[in-house]
């Protein structure tokens, strides 16, 4: 789909050229680009930070954007190149489960998720089409086998960019990787879920979802503390506190503090909702 | 006022997603907004920081650029969303103080800064205009009480980017919040200010105006170092070495090393100045 | 040469508002230009990861690039601020040797490179012109002694984007600044090399190239670690592994882990291939 936004998602950091690079190819094909950057700090080769980070931010973008989406510890293997179309956006990248939480992208907020999803497949929703990218006619060559952010993955992006058919950049396939994603377990009254990722202030983000807690007195049992409400707003907070935060999922945080570091507690941490109904 | 720059300074970081949601929400209402980041690595919650870079910076933007300043812990409160309009600028985010060396623009830069400053609150000044931002028809919603750049800022930026006239985004202020400002004292052959900043390369920034020290001869006392003579350049410094830096304020370095490591001096540190007439 | 493409190499960091300023002031000249950071997180003062950076980087680009480096540890004195004009782009920024890779750019891809290099000027190559810029006319005033990123460099890479031809700018000259660069030692069945980079992911990248590796049985002897094969992929590794990296040139990895940090070693580390024929 013409588009000239493209959005930048990799574990590359700011330290290198490496992003820059891959930038410059693709300005070198299409010099009308517009890059936003979602992060480019994902820990190396962190697949399910990755799928988090894209998973939650895609959404807003406008829904001709082009997500690139690096986080590539298989690159020169047969894993497979991948382009995504999708009714909210053009997604390329490794066929590594990066793109999990964008295909299932009701998976974080459902109180109903599944208890469970060993799955390492899944079959592409039908709103959706998924190519394996074999068409070396629109990749940089030499191809490496170290870099395909700048030899295969940069230049697709490019070309898909001014306007080039989806169908010429390979063949359909229907199945793609899948990351496990962290299960909620539900009982009558109780929720099990854990820490998901922690973010720049420290907050505790889990994987509950507002809809969960909505219209009950819960008590939050995290690292030894417990928590008996839900607040609105950071300000206010004395000590551990919970709430409802951007990513509309339950978050653990201190008012004008850093919660991971004061708590000691970081990601995978377990999480127990108690409902009193 | 119609702009294509809007820029951003915040304490969101760059491992998380935050700062491209709001960059995504504002292109999905203007696709043709060019986004410099003034800096997005502000301490959490620092607004002193956010004051000083904000202040430091906008100035070399063309007029009718657009700033987003979200550095926001009272986000969700009673604490008004704000719009300034400024000659030199328009200016959008929480009336919180974060606005204070914009709206005071030569307090830094002025040798005969008033002796104290304990005000919270300061008058718009006449050339510029205070909005408090109520018209939920330029935000994005449902608004969440955790992350008005996403729901409140960053749409009306964007708005007011498109020509929507600032008018019909709120009700006209008087009044808005302000900082207290690191004061200079001045006796008639000395000058007592402190560091207020301390920079990438560790140098020591203070809030003495080039304007007070030129003509005079002078010796700056520092964390127990005494400096005799101010240089022009950081090559040919000899330890710790008094300059007049970018931002026109006098500053303590060390030439190819970091005056604050080595030091062990850092913000707040006082600095005395001794003038020989 | 016209052009929208504007690149920053620069040791300013992304905690202050230094990057921001040299923006905003190339984008009050001209508002059309695109920014491409390629890295702005060189260690502060350190030439030789801003040539390495630029050098391997630049290329990539559109060949009516500018590309602003600015790592300048002596601005303010006698050093000359400087322009190049390459077949592959125009280069601004302080002549102290951080275009040495831009002019010498197959010095780290010949295995024949020169076994010693002790200049510290020199000439300027046949294809490329390069200027004194000495003309204040396309100047920010007043200039500073501290920063002339704000100050010439970027009016000046601004003022070139909107067509002012090169000879307008300054004087040309025929000698610049270069560094010494890191050799290779040759003999009929040994290289000696280093480390010359490490990366995000801790990958200790050589000044080896693949060239002097291809179609040879090697053992790569680094920190006492002896390595018998060159893979082509991180993914398989076992330990302490060698690869062709993207830049071209033998790197040592670890897969899924960080090189640099488990092996202990770092930059200047010293490398030793032995050829078997």
């Amino acid at each position: 789909m013409q588009s000239n936004i493209i959005t930048l998602l990799t574990d590359f950091g700011s330290k290198d050229n490496y992003l820059a690079i891959m930038k410059a190819v693709i300005l070198t094909i299409n010099p009308n680009v517009v890059f936003v950057d979602i992060t480019n700090e994902i820990p190396p080769q962190n697949l399910w930070e990755a799928t988090f980070q894209l998973g939650t931010a895609a959404s807003y973008f406008p829904d001709n954007t082009i997500h690139l989406a690096i986080v590539d510890p298989e690159v020169g293997t047969s894993r497979k190149p991948l382009l995504l179309q999708t009714p909210h956006g053009t997604f390329i990248g490794p066929d590594n489960g990066i793109f999990t939480l964008t295909l299932k992208k009701d998976y974080l907020y459902s109180p109903e998720a599944p208890a469970s999803n060993p799955a390492c497949e899944m079959l592409v929703p039908d709103e959706c089409q998924a190519y394996h990218l074999t068409n070396p006619k629109f990749w940089r060559h030499p191809i490496s086998d170290t870099f395909h952010g700048r030899d295969i993955f940069g230049p697709v992006a490019a070309h898909v960019s001014t306007g080039v058919p989806i169908e010429e950049l390979g063949v359909e396939v229907k199945r793609v990787k899948s990351m496990v994603l962290p299960n909620l377990i539900r009982t009558d009254n109780k929720i099990e879920g854990k820490v998901i990722h922690t973010d720049q202030f420290g907050n505790l983000i889990t994987n509950i979802p507002k809809e969960a807690l909505t219209g009950h007195n819960v008590t939050i049992k995290i690292g030894g503390h417990s928590i008996s409400n839900v607040d609105n707003t950071y300000a206010g907070g004395k000590g551990a506190q919970a709430l409802i935060g951007s990513y509309g999922l339950l978050e653990i945080a201190i008012n004008l503090d850093n919660a991971e570091q004061v708590l000691g507690l970081s990601i995978n941490t377990p999480v127990e909702i108690n409902i009193k109904y």
